[in-house]
């Protein structure tokens, strides 16, 4: 029996996912940008990159079966199954405090980057920089296919090394990256049975 | 008058350019990809960044006009004038040792990345990471535009910080790239008078 986890709104979650397992992420009530990293578990100084795959890919959002690459060009994760729209964006930086400033913010605001530096702190994945995330079910500049993920869409991805994946839901609630009128929502996910 | 400096074929150089002042990057036989990066001089831990900057400027190409942006999301150069096609990429990772190893090269092979370390090692510029380039006159995966820049076009950013600007004529020679089948051409850049 699959266990399915919760991020709540504004949240972010690390977790460990041996090579060959699969995670799936579930947009629970749709429109949720969720941002995802990957590194390597034993050495985290390589992560998923966004640059490198689109290069080995030749195209600027992942399909299925697609693989995603590291920063040294290794295979890191294979996008294997999407029931939602597959509109995922490699192209924009996590946000964070500084792009809430631009916004207008003056009071700190809930962001992905410091979203992930915390759920990675404790398992030791150095961060001199963020790398750019897979951001799930986002737009980016491309604004062609349908704009949400559906409830209950999921998106599932196979580690093809031993990986850290993070999750961050993202907090952005100033512009409508996601759905419900800027309000961010839980979402999701579950280790996939063998 | 101004001062024309070659960067030969396959090399790089770093220029200090001070806030205001603008550089142009000249095309010298057409269709060579020229690498770019900056760096702000009073801390080069910041540069300019291509997944910041597409957020600011909600496009995927900079056009005359578009202030790309750092890590921290401040204003580093502006795009002032264009006579090339306007075909820059701000997707691709630099090209580097693992790039060429994917290609089938068993030796070493000169790559932007190498390039780009050469010539900041001098200038104290950290690089825990080679941060995504602008790839000037590079289709990336959008093939709408003319292919190439004809030879002499040039692009002329303004720094709007004081800035270390590192360029490097790509010695990608595997894949068409370049132009002029394969063979990387050297290119040029001044410093604008005033």
């Amino acid at each position: 029996m699959r266990d399915l986890i919760e991020i709540q709104a504004r949240c972010s979650d690390a977790i460990s996912l041996a090579a060959g397992r699969s995670i799936s992420i579930v947009n629970t009530h749709g429109g949720q940008v969720v941002d995802m990293w990957a590194f390597r578990a034993d050495d985290p100084n390589e992560h998923m990159s966004m640059p490198h795959s689109m290069v080995a890919l030749d195209r600027i959002k992942p399909a299925i079966g697609s693989v995603l690459v590291s920063n040294l060009r290794n295979p890191m994760l294979s996008l294997v199954a999407d029931t939602s729209p597959g509109v995922h964006c490699m192209l924009f930086a996590a946000c964070d405090s500084a792009r809430y400033r631009s916004l207008g913010c003056t009071e700190p605001h809930a962001n992905c980057a410091d979203n992930l530096r915390r759920v990675v702190a404790a398992l030791k994945v150095p961060l001199p920089y963020i790398p750019t995330p897979l951001n799930l079910d986002e737009h980016g500049v491309m604004r062609i296919d349908p704009p949400e993920a559906q409830p209950g869409a999921s998106v599932t991805f196979r580690a093809e090394h031993d990986c850290i994946v993070a999750l961050s839901a993202c907090p952005q609630d100033l512009v409508p990256v996601n759905g419900h009128g800027c309000t961010p929502k839980p979402v999701a996910y579950f280790i996939n049975e063998s």
